[in-house]
């Protein structure tokens, strides 16, 4: 492979903590995220950030931090973008019924 | 009344907002409160300790206020002691089906 892109650990299902999960979305701006990822499906990173565009590029790349060590999303390279993706399914596996009251 | 119990302030249904109350529940400690207060109902302070003893009691009661100004738990005198009740049916109206997966 040719691709130089950068790849971020992301925990496995198991290693994914609730307490930790509902930090990442006690944040507004984080769960704003969220919620238009459950909306829209898989957004690249620049998508993502128009949700709040008064959001300095340092804090904007600070919440997808925690949101991804959180499980909450993936962010994987895809070309010359990256996408961020809602970890939906796994999540409704791990928790059943924690997103849905929150989307 | 005779009584000199304190008295403090808790946030009515309206002013209750689901950042704060993710963030309140994001801690294990407080996390297990509100699943004990589930689970037997409303407890006295000393109870409501007894859940990690081992948490210095000005922790538990750094706890106590998070809970309490989040909305999830009110904390009331009750002759000598004071009470501690979990906000079910009014974080139910607010938040529909939020509280039951994490209980």
């Amino acid at each position: 492979m040719a691709t130089t892109a950068r790849t971020f650990d992301h925990p496995d299902l198991a290693g994914i903590e609730l307490t930790t999960v509902l930090f990442a979305l006690s944040d507004p701006a984080r769960l704003d995220l969220v919620r238009q990822l459950a909306a829209k499906g898989p957004q690249t990173v620049a998508q993502c950030h128009t949700v709040d565009p008064d959001v300095p590029k340092s804090t904007f790349s600070h919440h997808l931090k925690t949101l991804r060590e959180s499980g909450l999303i993936r962010n994987e390279p895809a070309g010359r973008q990256r996408t961020i993706t809602l970890r939906r399914d796994e999540l409704e596996a791990r928790f059943p019924g924690l997103l849905a009251p929150l989307l």
